[in-house]
């Protein structure tokens, strides 16, 4: 079987001596010897940046002429450097790096000519490998590979299809490509659908749009909801058509992924690929890095400060700092001492009743005595860090300023999330997606929930909410609150669908609803269930004992019901919801496995450390992944040893989040802080950082209106066409590596079963 | 000959079984067995802080009652684990620890029953070291050691007396001590005046109260200022007697100092007694944490936001971050565009027409275009670094918005700068010692500099002036600028000489002069002079080659003159000026030595790490130093490869700083940033990092006024007595432990050479 790496074929190009002889002394100096610094300097800004910056102004709407001559370089002297921690077979395959001809680059990335200046990438370097053999394993083990992972892409495409949530254009495309259909652009975009932001004038808890009632019946039946024409048929056990995962072969697509995560050709494959990827890119940044920068620097008005960037995992109840949180306690204190905001056993309780019954003061309290902060106590223990949502380790402020339920209705917490919310509006060009908690305790307490939402009017512009749902069942059948997990799950789901049938019958629940845009799974990923998710497991209406299910066991579920409610709702013109759990914090690699099926996007993903599979597969797939360093800090992983940077560089999509402000973060500005120590201590450039902040967008759930309006037009296309640099400061030259880097990848694995075929 | 620790001569304790066999099976457990967690965790938080913190409030003016009993703990299990990597001498020697009774520690912190309660130290575990030799050294070394360190401290409490600057009073009172001497207090808190912050309603512009003419007459005489009763007086060189230091004993000093820093048992000794100090500290913290952090969770109103913090080294021409420049310069196009700003070549320009000639646009321009902020690139360049001032590139911006003497007369850069003033204004608790510039090219830079200070009315309450002398004489004799390096010196000093003189001949000057707290040498030290500061150098009137003199050559001059101006200020009741130099960033290790003798503190010090003799030695005297990990980790080195941690941990004395706003951060509040990024990578505590924030005011250049407001009355004194920690929130643990490690390393020199007697 031949390879052909199409995108790559080049004529051969002749050395530049001179070009050869000058890289050769680059990397023979000492950078040392201060004589030669100057001259070689391969990171020089190019002086004549003024005036670029002004032809680009005067010449906006004309298109950029060619003006440099092509350079070839063979630079064997130079990977010589970057890869001696590499295996021979690896840098040999390296050897030979060109620069592509103008002509090529633009069949690269085809059919821009007729495209605004914008989409157009500028000339850069680019490595190309030369020879058949692609990844130093053998022609058996690359094919047995190849088809595992081609099954690996399948099927996550099928249940994302199947829960209408998203799935890479460019991974899909390959896919049709190799089953020989054509594939359809619209096909592609079929995905999840956000409500756009209220219109001028418009009131974001108007209930007057809302769809009419369907008459339909919606009862759970073993674990998931089903939709009914009526009771009769709900009865008869009819339900209506809607496309579902199948339990069977869920757990047979399960199987065989774990199978392959643990094969050990794919193993070796995959890991060859990412060592392959990860230096690709240094060397990409090594050649482009100053290209890249320059097309930012041409940029007009557009910088890190205002491009736009989605704080993608943040919990409500710790969106704001300690030092805002205190600040909040003593203003409330001074202005509602007499109020009642507590009543234990009937008692009822003013302020200052409730302060001194904890005998506290809050003209002294500091954010010490409040001690909500992470330090080095929690390191490796979730337990703790739970322990520290409580104020001064008093349960009763908790309840009092970050609940939703309580005395006073919640008030305080939602003037908290305000303040925040105001906050980001001045930024202006921060959001972010604060998750509140549905325990499945209880059938009213999405009815409470919504209440709490409407009632204080908790809506921003820069706030998209998220629900998430905590794997304590075990708590819960303890205390009796549930007979069953399948209770649990019909306490999750079952108002969201009702409100989805006749959205008249809850109309708080039904206009909240319309601004919630996904779900997550939280708990802490550490603690073993000992239970393996099998074809025998029990149905969720008989696991009725104490113990908790696995990780595996609740993603299945929810995922089970968000793909039925999807449909449903997608059906009946509502936005939908995308399945965002937290996954690969800590615990089994097999929670990323589960994710991988199931989930639009993941939280942490650190644990992609430890399978080279399922990380090359989040490569193909693109799979969003934000990513907390701070938090790893404070509870799993030092922050140098966060592998965010790692995964960056090799193409898994990135972003950057807060998580916990109110237990990591110092500033004012939580975001801001974690892009600026990750861009310290990472050495991130300008270019990493704009597009770390474009991944967050993409990965969010902002409306398409709203993308649209932040990423440009055309930003649901993948490559360079999908970005537009005006409004995200994310170098063109970038964006081709990107694009071209994956396609790269996924034609290994298309030549490799076409040549099979 | 046998050494007692007086202080730690405890009587044998006997050994509570319980807490042994406890001890032993914390450290024998494997931490991820989930069973034994709660059991064992080393780091509890009290739970019964609420009503800890109320007691407190209830009874904040009754003493303590020590309800503990005391633990007696011998832990050898425990060392086992924590010193692997130590000789085996050295893990010996700790073998034993103890927890000190009750009376003991009150022994310590001796005659602490009259204080207030404030000023008590709480029982805590201190680690004492039983036998009687002490570092794993022969006797003769360590003799030959101890009489070098003596005399070292002693040569720098010399130059330090000498020159009006602080020398530590523990030292000091130990130097007492071996002479047999009677330490007088008033001698070591004889030390540097600033003026004190203006009284409500006084103008800090005033100049009625400047002291009167004394007609004296000065001239510089082998580099260093003269004061003469007279011109004839100076005419015949008759003058008047100020203490000054004499050049060949200075050399002779040095010279002293150069051998012991490479004396190998000096080093042998001084490394192992620095590895003792970095092992304690862990062993105190392991001990002490939870203790530490219960005084300030107990410590009512004040906690890290709240407690003082002083900026100790930042320059004014990057005070501001990227973002407020770039806003700045597109808000004085919107208001200014058609002012005349510039002059170039006798054509005014208009701002329209200068941003024209520069072919630029303020309203495209970015963060990226400005191109002011450190990357990648600026990495082990520090020239590129310094073109980093010239926004876009354009000395003609640097020059209308950085600069104080320009076509506007610098009023762009005075409003940035009470920009900045005014936000840590809002702020509070932060200050900072911005350093403006004096080249020594022109007799009259110091009358365009004040005049721009006082026209502008560039005052702040939150800043404190300091002037930086660049190193760059290599370049004005290269112009003609000046003839010799003595002009260069002279440029420098005489204008405020005169100023001192006869303050209302240049009432501006003396006014500025007021305000400024000290001086600064800065520029690249890793440029190598090839010059060898020695009795054979020429005189600065001499030096009239092209060639820059060395480091140590300039440190001598601009000590030299600033001790004759501080003895000649302080005489006329002025404020004096500290030695505050940028040292040990890059370069040789001689340039820390040299500022041993002539510094009252430093800026950066990365290169302590290079000599444990000096080490030792900044130790010792608890040398200040400024440090600066993000400006080190854009220049010369990683953040997590940064020093801070170590040295802080070792107990020498180190501040946070910014260095460079404009060039390093990323957020509004670039001191928080730089404590934010410190806390999270280093993992410091509250107590750390509030210690940090003391040594930052103890450091500064803020009045006694100011420093008794913010430290406490006490605050001129050493230990816990020093320490308020209702003002501070520096536990009182943390004091006691760091003033009885430091009398421990004092006093094992004193025993020795009484020893030797």
């Amino acid at each position: 079987m031949l390879l052909r790496a199409d995108h790559y074929n080049v004529p051969k190009t002749k050395t530049d001596e001179h070009m050869r002889a000058f890289a050769e002394k680059v990397f023979a100096s000492d950078a040392k010897d201060e004589d030669i610094r100057e001259e070689i300097s391969l990171f020089d800004v190019a002086e004549d940046c003024p005036i670029l910056n002004q032809e680009h102004a005067m010449h906006e709407h004309h298109s950029l002429n060619y003006l440099f001559p092509t350079a070839y370089l063979i630079c064997i002297s130079f990977t010589a450097i970057f890869f001696t921690n590499h295996s021979p077979a690896l840098i040999l395959s390296y050897i030979f790096m060109h620069v592509l001809s103008k002509k090529m680059m633009l069949r690269a990335t085809k059919d821009l000519d007729d495209k605004p200046l914008y989409l157009e990438v500028p000339d850069f370097q680019r490595v190309a490998i030369k020879g058949d053999y692609a990844a130093g394993v053998t022609m058996d083990d690359f094919e047995l590979s190849c088809k595992g992972l081609y099954r690996a892409l399948c099927i996550r495409e099928k249940y994302m299809k199947l829960a209408i949530q998203r799935f890479s254009g460019t991974a899909s495309q390959f896919l049709s490509a190799v089953e020989g259909e054509k594939w359809k652009v619209k096909n592609a975009l079929l995905s999840s659908v956000f409500t756009a932001p209220p219109k001028q004038g418009e009131d974001p808890f108007d209930s007057k749009t809302l769809p009419e009632n369907k008459g339909w019946v919606a009862r759970m039946r073993d674990g998931v909801i089903c939709i009914y024409k009526d009771a009769p048929a709900a009865d008869k056990n009819e339900p209506m058509k809607l496309p579902a995962p199948d339990y069977a072969t869920f757990i047979d697509d399960m199987n065989f992924l774990i199978a392959l995560i643990a094969q050990g050709p794919t193993k070796t494959y995959t890991h060859r690929r990412l060592k392959f990827l990860s230096s690709k890119f240094n060397v990409h940044e090594m050649l482009n890095e100053m290209e890249e920068m320059k097309e930012l620097k041409n940029n007009p008005h557009r910088d890190f400060y205002n491009c736009r960037k989605v704080d993608t995992h943040i919990h409500a109840a710790a969106c704001m700092n300690q030092k805002h949180l205190l600040r909040f306690i003593k203003k409330s204190f001074r202005v509602d001492a007499d109020r009642v905001v507590y009543k234990a056993k009937d008692k009822e309780m003013s302020m200052k009743d409730l302060f001194a019954s904890l005998n506290l003061h809050p003209y002294d309290l500091t954010v010490d005595s409040l001690d909500v902060h992470a330090g080095r106590q929690t390191f490796q223990r979730f337990d703790k860090f739970n322990a520290k949502y409580n104020p001064v380790g008093a349960s009763e402020l908790r309840d009092l300023y970050l609940k939703t339920e309580n005395h006073i209705g919640g008030e305080y917490f939602a003037r908290i999330i305000k303040e925040v919310a105001s906050d980001l509006e001045d930024a202006k060009y921060q959001y972010a997606e604060p998750r509140l908690s549905i325990y499945g305790c209880n059938p009213n307490e999405w009815t409470k929930l919504s209440s709490w939402f409407n009632k204080n009017r908790v809506f921003s512009p820069n706030l998209k909410w998220m629900i998430q749902v905590p794997r304590i069942y075990d708590i819960f059948r303890a205390r009796n609150f549930v007979p069953h997990f399948g209770k649990m799950l019909e306490n999750i789901f079952l108002p969201v669908f009702e409100a989805t049938i006749n959205p008249h019958a809850n109309p708080e629940l039904s206009i909240f609803l319309k601004h919630v845009t996904g779900f997550d799974s939280v708990d802490d990923e550490s603690k073993h269930s000992g239970h393996m998710f099998s074809t025998k497991s029990p149905k969720p209406e008989e696991w009725d004992i104490a113990k908790n299910p696995s990780y595996t066991y609740y993603i299945y579920y929810m995922y089970a019901n968000i793909a039925v409610l999807n449909q449903l709702r997608k059906e009946r013109g509502m936005n939908t919801f995308l399945f965002r759990p937290h996954c690969g914090e800590a615990g089994a690699v097999t929670h990323l496995l589960a994710c991988f099926m199931t989930a639009d996007n993941i939280s942490h993903g650190l644990n992609l450390k430890k399978s080279p599979v399922l990380q090359y597969l989040y490569f193909l797939t693109q799979l969003p992944i934000a990513m907390s360093p701070l938090s790893n800090n404070s509870l799993f992983l030092e922050y140098n040893k966060n592998p965010l940077l790692e995964f960056h560089q090799k193409g898994l999509v990135v972003s950057l989040s807060t998580d916990d402000p109110m237990q990591f973060h110092y500033t004012k500005e939580p975001l801001m802080e974690e892009y600026a120590i990750a861009a310290q201590v990472f050495k991130l450039s300008t270019c990493d950082m704009c597009e770390i902040a474009r991944n967050s967008v993409l990965q969010s759930g902002l409306s398409a209106q709203e993308k649209t309006h932040f990423l440009g037009t055309g930003y649901l296309k993948e490559g360079p066409e999908g970005n537009d640099i005006r409004k995200t400061n994310v170098a063109q030259i970038r964006m081709a590596y990107r694009y071209e880097t994956l396609c790269y990848e996924l034609n290994l694995i298309k030549e490799c079963l076409k040549g099979e075929d």
